[in-house]
C-alpha cells in the first residue's frame, strides 16, 4: 500500500493506495471520531461493496443511503435525502459520512458533510478510475443546478481517502478508459516523466493490472494533491487541471449529457488543447502525435464529434463574446508536461483547431 | 456612527452601527469587489427598503430576490430560488450578495453565498433589531429541515454588517420587544455592567430612542463578536449564546412556531434558566427577581405557557434519557453577568423550576 498526505495545514490528509483495503478497518476506523457513520452509496455500488463496507466498521451506529445512479440525480432534491436519514435516524455533529461511489456520490456526500449541522467529517471511498485520480481529491463537492453544473457547494476536505484498486475489477473497461483520461491529463500538464511511463504501460493499465494501477493513481494523486496545496481555492495555478474541459464541456453539450463521458470529452478536448498550442508554436506535431496516439490506446476518442461544425464551437463556448472582452481563458500546453492558463487567444488559430480536430 | 471588528484572523470584518446608513454608499461599496450585486430580501421589507438600497449602489449589474416572509420559507426550495436568480442572470464568482432583512434573510443569503460557485462575498444589512444583535454577527447561515431547524447550513463570514438604526422605525413594537430579549441576554451571559445600564435605559429601547437604540446594538455585537472571537464554530465558550434557548425551544415546539416569537421564547427560557441557577445556590432571589423585572418591562413574556405541564417539558427537552446519559447540557448563570454550560444538571431542581415557572 502506498500512503500521501494533502498538504493543507489543518486541513491535511491521507490517501490510501493499494489493493484489498475496504477490508482493512484499521486504514478507516481512526479517521471516524465519534460512533455514528452514514455510508452514502448508489444502487450500482451497493449491491456489491455496501455489506463488505459495513462489516468492517467498528462504529456502533451505521445508516445508509442509497442514491439513485448518474448525473442527473446530482442536485438539491437528492441531497435532501442524505440530510433526511441522519436527522431521522438521529445522527448528530460528531458523525462521519462515508461515500463509496464515484464522482457523483462522492460529489454530494462531500458537500452533504460540508452542510449537515454545519459540518461533520467525511471520508472517501472512490470506486471508479476517474474519481480515485480526480474528484475524490482537492475537496471540490457540490451539487448541479438546472441552470450549470456544479455550481452548487463547497471546497471542504475528507479526514481520509481510500483508493481501494480492487474496486476497478467490477468497473466497465470504457469507465476504465474514461478515467485514464484524467491520468494522461496529469502527464500533459504537469509530469512528463509520467507521459513517458504511460506510453510504456498503457496496455498494462487497460488491462487491469493492479500493479501499473496503484502507480498510475499514485502518481496521478501526487500531481493533483501538489496542485492542490499551493491554490486550495482555485484563484490561479490550481485552473490548469481544467485541460482540455472547456473544449469538453462544449462536446458534452452538444451530445446531450451522458452520451459521452466526461472522460470521454475530456480526452478530445486535450487534443483540441494540444492541436491550439501547436499553432502557437509551443508543442510540436511530433508531440501532438504522441498525445494523440496514447489516448487512442487508451480507447479515447481524439477528434470531436464529426457533425459538430467550428460555429457550433463557438457558440457553445461564448467565443466571439469572450474573446473580444477578453473572458475566454483556456489552458494551454507550453510544452509537453507544463501547462498555461491563458486569455491570449487568437481566433484566427481557435478557429483553425475546431475545424481540424473533428 | 459606531464601527467595531469581529476578529477572524482573515475573515474578519466590520459592523457599523448607527443613523441613516442605508443611503452612505461609501460604506458598502468597498465591499463590493465586482460589478455584480444581487439583493435578497422578502415581501415585507422589499417595497420599503429595496429601491432605496438599489440606488445607493455603484455596482453595474444589480438583480434582487424577493422572497416570501417568514421562518416556513426557510428551507432549501426557497435557497435553489436565489440560485435561480443568480444563474439566470448569469452572476459570476465574483458577485457579491446582500442580505437586506430580518434573520431568515440573512441565514439563507449566507448560506446561498457560501455554495454559490462554491463562496462568493456577502454583506449583512439587518432590518430587525434581533438580527441586528444575534444572527448577522458570527457567520452562523444555514436552512430549516422538515425534521430540524438549522441542520444545513455553513460557518460563513460576511464582508461587512451594516446596522441602520433608522429602519428599526417600521419594525411593530412585538418585534423590538423580542430583540431586547437578546440584547438583556448579553447582560445576564457576559456583561453585568451593561445589564445595570439596561435597567436604567429599557423604556427609552421600548420608545424607539435611537441614540439609546445604537448603543445596546454596539454593546450587545461588543459582546457576542468577543464571544464569537474565541470560538468561531462552537466547539465552546460560545454555547453560552444560547442561555434561554433549550426551554425556549420547548415553548416554541409546543406552541406551534410563529405563535410565540423567537426572543419571547427565549425571554421566558432565561428567566427558566435564572430560576435553575437560583435553586443550585448560585443566584440570589433578588437578582432573579431584577431579571424579571427588566423583562417584563421590555414587554416580554418571563414564564412558560400556563398550560404547559413540566411533563410536557421532560418530554420535548428528552429530559429523562438526556439526564440519565448525560447529555442534557444547559447554560446557567454562575452569577448575574456571568454564563456558565453544564451537563452536571439535578433533575429534582430542574422539575422544580418547570414547575415554578408558568
Amino acid at each position: 500500500m502506498e500512503t500521501l498526505s494533502v498538504a493543507l495545514g489543518e486541513r491535511s490528509y491521507p490517501i490510501f493506495i493499494g489493493t484489498d483495503l475496504l477490508s482493512q478497518a484499521h486504514l478507516y476506523n481512526p479517521h471516524i471520531h465519534g460512533k455514528q457513520v452514514c455510508i452514502v452509496t448508489n444502487e450500482t455500488i451497493a449491491p456489491i461493496y455496501l455489506e463488505r463496507l459495513k462489516s468492517n466498521l467498528s462504529a456502533s451506529h451505521i445508516s445508509s443511503v442509497i442514491l439513485a445512479d448518474g448525473e442527473a440525480h446530482k442536485n438539491l432534491t437528492t441531497l435532501n435525502e442524505i440530510f433526511t436519514t441522519l436527522l431521522s435516524e438521529k445522527h448528530n455533529r460528531t458523525t462521519t459520512l462515508i461515500a463509496l461511489g464515484g464522482g457523483v456520490v462522492g460529489d454530494m456526500t462531500g458537500f452533504a458533510a460540508a452542510c449537515y449541522q454545519r459540518g461533520v467529517n467525511f471520508i472517501q471511498i472512490p470506486t471508479t478510475l476517474l474519481s480515485m485520480v480526480d474528484s475524490s481529491v482537492g475537496g471540490k463537492t457540490g451539487v448541479n443546478h438546472a441552470l450549470g453544473k456544479n455550481m452548487i457547494g463547497a471546497f471542504y476536505q475528507p479526514q481520509a481517502v481510500i483508493a481501494d484498486i480492487s474496486l476497478l475489477k467490477t468497473l466497465p473497461p470504457r469507465e476504465i478508459s474514461a478515467g485514464l483520461a484524467e491520468v494522461i491529463k496529469y502527464g500533459l500538464i504537469s509530469d512528463a516523466e509520467f507521459f513517458v511511463w504511460l506510453e510504456q504501460n498503457i496496455e498494462l493499465l487497460i488491462q487491469g493490472n493492479e500493479a501499473a494501477l496503484t502507480y498510475a493513481v499514485l502518481r496521478s494523486c501526487q500531481n493533483k494533491a501538489d496542485i492542490v496545496a499551493q491554490d486550495e481555492h482555485e484563484g490561479g495555478i490550481r485552473a490548469i487541471l481544467n485541460l482540455g474541459h472547456t473544449f469538453g464541456h462544449a462536446i458534452e453539450t452538444a451530445q446531450g449529457y451522458g452520451n459521452w463521458l466526461h472522460g470521454e470529452a475530456v480526452a478530445a478536448g486535450m487534443v483540441m488543447a494540444t492541436d491550439l498550442s501547436m499553432r502557437r508554436g509551443d508543442i510540436s506535431s511530433e508531440e501532438l502525435k504522441r498525445i494523440v496516439d496514447l489516448l487512442e490506446r487508451a480507447n479515447l476518442p481524439t477528434k470531436a464529434p464529426a457533425d459538430m461544425t467550428p460555429e457550433q464551437f463557438v457558440d457553445l463556448m461564448g467565443v466571439d463574446k469572450k474573446v473580444l472582452d477578453g473572458r475566454l481563458r483556456l489552458v494551454l500546453l507550453e510544452s509537453l508536461g507544463r501547462a498555461i492558463v491563458t486569455s491570449d487567444i487568437d481566433t484566427k488559430l481557435l478557429m483553425e483547431t475546431f475545424a481540424a480536430c473533428r
